[in-house]
């Protein structure tokens, strides 16, 4: 399949790498075409990879990867384009991270009660937005079976088969369980869960960790 | 050991009974004197059981539980006593949802990004205020064999001996694995999550929950 993933941070590249290694083509898009980081990017993984603008790379995919930064992905994704977004699974991988008062952040949707998550789908009507793989570190996105045992993911959106279709690829990456949280309104709670996940990194000072549902 | 527990919803009883359960003194305290359900909950618990009001429970209790709802809270420890909560281990079971627009709940703290543990601390200095249980349901507080598999709890607070002994109280309860959050703004990320619990509580119907961590 092929995929555009958005932002060339720690996330982006994470995500775009594990798509390569399950043999999937992958365009790496970034802000401003020619980006060095993307490009060298694209060369090191091989012939399944290339890189471009966010309109590149969200053209070229048939699913689409928001990996960038929390309080820039309405903008990249507006630079992306609606054009090249319709129809598509769009899958949210950032959180609403305000630092501008340090360590730990907050979220910036805090006040408002709302998500990042439902803040795209607003903006992206005709999008189909999936939430997922936010509430792990970059590191075990795509390589779960990092930590010592199995752990569990949730994913939410308003669309039953881009869920299907991202659930898909998160057990391509070796997540055995992926928990349907119901529509993107489901967002609150999986970006509000990073303020008790930021907690646990900074006391134990490792981002090598996740949840496992005990029912 | 002697525990006062304010509050007669579901959760005081139920951390009252466990109590209870494991041989200690507990008196819970209502309101006002002579409430009809902490009486008739002192009653069917046996002699080690009492009844009385938040002040007569606090004063009772060498640890107090602060087991109302999150919206009373601060009231119910205004009506328990500074004097008698002074210098005590006060754990803070409650959270901080506001039901007013129906549900699913907001949090009542989200806009200032503090939490009720915080606001708890700084309204009772002399209190050893310890956020904890607040992220799992009444039944399992004391009953962490309910679930299939062992999950773990947090805490948090500022001081390490008041979090020593409600960590012990825990073990007794069952808890075999209690993380240490640091200090009482820990928290924002427990309560924080009570926006996921309650999501995944609404999709699955069952607040039979709780998580494990895996590193």
């Amino acid at each position: 399949m092929k995929f555009g993933v958005l932002g060339t941070g720690v996330v982006g590249p994470a995500i775009a790498g594990g798509l390569v290694a399950h043999g999937h083509e992958v365009r790496l898009g970034a802000r401003v075409a020619g980006n060095e980081k993307a490009r060298r990017w694209a060369e090191a993984a091989g012939k399944n990879a290339s890189s471009g603008t966010f309109a590149d790379a969200a053209k070229f995919g048939e699913v689409v990867f928001s990996a960038t930064r929390g309080d820039v992905a309405v903008d990249a994704l507006r630079a992306a384009g609606n054009e090249n977004l319709r129809g598509k699974a769009l899958v949210d991988v950032s959180n609403p991270l305000d630092f501008s008062k340090g360590m730990p952040p907050s979220l910036f949707t805090a006040a408002a009660g709302d998500s990042l998550g439902e803040r795209i789908q607003k903006e992206f009507p005709e999008a189909r937005v999936v939430k997922a793989l936010n509430m792990v570190n970059a590191n075990l996105m795509a390589n779960p079976g990092r930590l010592h045992g199995e752990s569990d993911l949730f994913l939410c959106g308003n669309d039953a088969a881009a869920k299907e279709r991202v659930a898909g690829v998160l057990k391509e990456f070796g997540w055995k369980t992926v928990h349907d949280l119901g529509d993107i309104t489901g967002a609150r709670g999986m970006e509000a869960y990073l303020l008790l996940w930021l907690r646990v990194y900074m006391t134990w000072n490792t981002p090598d960790f996740n949840v496992r549902i005990v029912r």
